[in-house]
């Protein structure tokens, strides 16, 4: 057994002095930091954070950029919804579920019209139009997107409408929210110290955090936060040791982050004994085409169906990589790949084209008959725009008929249908440290540790074994914020 | 936000002294903690264990009572089956996994056979014949049964051998191990306060564990412990808030413990920085009865097979609870039905008989369509004495026809089929604090927290995220044994 560099508090009557002094410690400057970071500044905090990487952003600037927003917000009344925060809750809490934490859930959703404000006022524009088709992103720039409130069971829990929230750019959103937020931290007054990695929590023997201990090419610095740390370091999906203890689904698969999202945060704050929740809960995206989908059948490797193919591209990969055999295939008719517009085509090709389903089974090792029960079953209902299995929408029910052809996630996208290398499948951790709603990290009596807050993946929020895309950047930025605020009132 | 009782290590130098004293003090008197306390008095330590119930046994006490013990023991042997230690390894691997602890199981295989004596030599005796059925759990004396060593697909990863030891009594046998590893406790010095429930650990300057504050009839008690503490506390499957935070799979459903399984040590010890794996393992547990089942089929609320229904009945359980769309439904026809012993009937009669698959449905509030398509691919290939989709064992396999029944697991056993009031579904925690295969609990740096052991279900064992029955007995008292030993040499 080998030790892990460690990662204990260190006690303030061991350390000879500070080299650095401030009144806010943020721990991590992607979007829940660089919030934390800009309402600690504005409620008149001196702030700095610390980034281990060479400048800001971390996974979120890599990130799709899709904000969940709702409630009956400007762009949702623009493109005509008539949404409210009750309507909101009640989608999230499903969606999200089982087990959203809906004390927090409640906040998100009562405070979402104003937090899209926020958003605007840091100078972020959304385009007033709405993306009206199965996407895992939509390759144009309106600013409106469905994220599963359109699928059933949803749409009878929820009135449906959409609540993905875009910042006008084209693809990939990340960057943009992040270049805007840390702009607006700086700004603030915000002072940032790239390339220092935080390795231990520093504690007063009262057990208040009064600081870090960080490593900065390769050399010890101490920092003394006068009223709180903020840790806000991210999951751990890039730590494979806590995948393999908390999360192990994830064992193996793409990893959606920069690459540095190590569960430092949580280790640190572990080690003083605070609580953490979920541990366990991931979002999983599987490379799978949801215009392709929508218009055929996924199946698992016995070629049974198992979800309406027109959730939330996140839930169809979760029920299939947590809870199915693989492989996965995503079957589909001639008339249905060519009913595919070709912007969301993303590149990918059938892998196996044949004339019968009994073919297809044989090329995809499925049980012979297995394929064609399953799409006999499909078919009959579909020919009276029933899916009495699985209420996949009446728009999207046609019988399907031969020719008929497999795609294969593990191609990826944009590889042509050929031979992926990869497991098809990438995701990142949910679970962290048991925080309040105002981001106070509490200990396993319940009760808050003096000093330490944490947002964002460090800490566990809205979510329970549910994911929707969104609600990362979202969450992250809306707890950040309550975060920096108390942790600048923190008293000393 | 209402605090929890505190859980927060107490300062030893807070204390004004100790009311009590011993070497080595084991926190909970199940089967853990027998073994530890039974080998900490050998090694010549002055040992006493706390328990919070009137008196020993725990949830260990109220268990089946298998041993899942193998590699060759004298039962085994003496049945005519031949096993060694990497047969069992490569069978526990994958039975236990995926991610099964293989330093852990490593141990547990090559010690198996000096397991079993050690069990034998506390009084224990097995008798020499072997349960040949698929059950729960024997209503016999016979002293071996198969554990899901011969389903498919452990039958082509190791050679099939039945590893259930069962001491010689009828049906439930934990109550007669907890009685004999108690009496050889006792004998071996060991002394017990009951009615005392651990609360804190006590901690000193350097941070090692020196002893436990504890409730005793709303008094508190100190307890200095010399060497070490060891906690072996169970699961946690009585505390809604840590299921719910940790393992909220078995959040609504039924409990397999003697109800004082409250995580209390997981608690203590993490509150002191304590690092945790595999919170979110489960055992589960599903009504259904397995001699039915491998006669028929089992399907999920829509109508679909999802695993071979010869399996060991806690991963038939595990996959539907875990994986599936409920209700659960034991299909058979009238020639199955009556192929049932009566020994293993249990006293399940099907709650639904009907002449055709499509009345079935309804019933069941199926898909139209939906069982017949199942049972007409498991009947078309059971004419081949094949199954492809699961690999059921070949001698099981026969064309089910008319008449039709369905049996509902929310029934429960010995009800007489009637309208059960539960969910059918009952289960305990897998996961806990990490340790060494000594027992050593580890902090978040991979280190060991000075004094402080674990074993049973308050640590993570042999287990990833698969389960067999015996294995917690088995792993609880096996690693019990160790932390035990260490103990009481752990350095002062």
């Amino acid at each position: 057994m080998t030790a892990a560099p460690s990662v204990e508090p260190v006690s303030a009557g061991s350390l000879a002095g500070f080299d650095h002094e401030c009144d806010v410690l943020v721990v991590g400057f992607g979007c829940a930091g660089a919030a934390a970071a800009f309402e600690a500044a504005t409620a008149g905090a001196d702030v700095l954070v610390l980034e281990r990487a060479g400048g800001p952003g971390g996974s979120s600037a890599m990130s799709g950029g899709e904000l969940y927003l709702g409630g009956g917000t400007a762009l949702q009344t623009a493109c005509g919804f008539d949404d409210d925060p009750d309507n909101m809750f009640a989608y999230l809490r499903a969606a999200l579920g089982p087990h959203a934490d809906e004390e927090k859930l409640r906040l998100y959703c009562d405070g979402s019209v104003e937090h899209f404000e926020w958003f605007r006022g840091r100078g972020l524009t959304f385009n007033e139009s709405l993306y009206d088709a199965p996407s895992w992103m939509p390759p144009t720039t309106d600013g409106l997107m469905w994220l599963g409130e359109n699928a059933h069971p949803y749409n009878t829990l929820a009135r449906p409408v959409p609540r993905g929230h875009r910042p006008a750019t084209e693809s990939f959103g990340g960057w943009l929210i992040m270049e805007r937020l840390v702009a607006a931290a700086r700004a603030a007054g915000v002072v940032s110290h790239e390339d220092t990695r935080a390795t231990n929590l520093v504690v007063d023997d009262d057990g208040r955090v009064t600081g870090v201990v960080a490593q900065r090419y390769g050399e010890p610095v101490t920092y003394r936060a006068r009223r709180a740390v903020v840790l806000t370091t991210g999951g751990f999906v890039d730590n494979e040791e806590m995948l393999a203890h908390h999360a192990p689904v994830l064992l193996g698969h793409g990893k959606v982050s920069a690459g540095l999202d190590d569960g430092s945060g949580i280790r640190m704050a572990t080690a003083l004994g605070a609580a953490t929740r979920r541990m366990a809960s991931v979002e999983v995206a599987l490379t799978a085409l949801p215009a392709m989908l929508v218009r055929g059948v996924l199946v698992n490797g016995l070629g049974q169906r198992f979800i309406n193919e027109d959730v939330y591209p996140g839930l169809f990969s979760h029920a299939a990589v947590v809870h199915q055999p693989g492989p996965y295939w995503a079957i589909i008719d001639e008339e249905g790949f060519e009913d595919i517009p070709a912007r969301d085509l993303w590149g990918v090709r059938p892998r196996y084209v044949v004339e019968t389903l009994a073919e297809l089974e044989e090329s995809l090792g499925m049980p012979p008959g297995a394929l064609e029960a399953t799409v006999a079953a499909y078919n009959r209902h579909a020919e009276h725009k029933q899916d009495p299995y699985f209420h996949k929408d009446l728009k999207w029910l046609r019988p399907l008929r031969p020719p008929f052809a497999a795609a294969d996630p593990r191609g990826g996208f944009g590889a042509g249908g050929g031979e992926g290398q990869g497991t098809g499948v990438a995701g990142f951790t949910l679970g962290g440290l048991h925080t309040t709603v105002d981001g106070a990290v509490l200990n396993h009596s319940g009760l808050p540790i003096p000093g330490l807050y944490a947002a964002g993946r460090a800490g566990a929020g809205i979510h329970g074994q549910g994911y929707v895309s969104g609600t990362s950047l979202g969450d992250g930025t809306f707890f950040g914020r309550r975060a920096g605020r108390h942790a600048a009132t923190a008293s000393q």
